[in-house]
């Protein structure tokens, strides 16, 4: 099993605007897919993310309001399914501490190495969502590579 | 051990463009920190990394012209010594695809997952380097935390 890791600082913040900007379809909806629909507020929801090719559905797993939120991935490409992504919130001085943990990757493919760097990306796209009121969702999403 | 893994594709490139970016101290310079020296294009050299606050240096261990460039850390953060940076090269398509792991790490230790956040953003200003003309080195680099 392996392990994609981040961390980010989001200034002027407070971990509840990001705990909403992670639960709400709204937030996520203008950090990290446009097309994004269902249920992030309640263990056992259904979070369905669209992009231009593919998706995922996420079940929301555990939440701790302004401190954690966990889902796992029970549809999408078949690396993804099973996996979990951990959300960790906490206030450091000014900063609002995001560490992110996708969790339980079989084998280190090329693909687990493209979505490592493609959620530092989307990191960046919900910072700046939180400090600015602008984040960088797809289909306006960074391009990283050949495969977007 | 745990793994740092990325991967991007620079867009209209060549791999040999992308290789002389990781070993000469000029390339080097223009992505990842003003304050480089050493030499990168010989095995056995040594390349000094600095930065505002600390630095690395690492030893080249592996060259192969427009395919594989393999550091080992020799010094810098307790953490990163004796870890490798591998960077393989191939182009596909209109893409130079570079993977990116920086291997070793003992402990996915809080300060591993923000490297792992911060090499994401270092490889897009490899990328903005090669098909623009200009990249986004220390001290101009992209500020992702309280941690820099």
């Amino acid at each position: 099993m392996v392990d994609i890791l981040h961390r980010v600082g989001v200034k002027t913040s407070a971990p509840a605007r990001v705990y909403d900007a992670l639960t709400t379809v709204e937030g996520l909806a203008d950090w990290w897919t446009d097309d994004t629909k269902g249920i992030g507020d309640q263990v056992g929801g259904v979070l369905e993310f669209r992009f231009p090719v593919g998706g995922f559905d996420m079940e929301v797993i555990e939440l701790q309001p302004a401190e954690r939120v966990v889902w796992r991935v029970v549809d999408g490409p078949e690396e993804w399914v099973g996996t979990t992504i951990e959300w960790t919130l906490r206030q450091d001085g000014d900063y609002t501490i995001i560490v992110f943990r996708h969790r339980g990757w079989k084998e280190p493919v090329e693909f687990m190495h493209r979505c490592s760097t493609k959620w530092g990306s989307f990191l960046m796209s919900l910072k700046s969502l939180v400090e600015t009121g602008e984040g960088a969702p797809a289909p306006r999403d960074v391009q990283i590579s050949d495969w977007h």
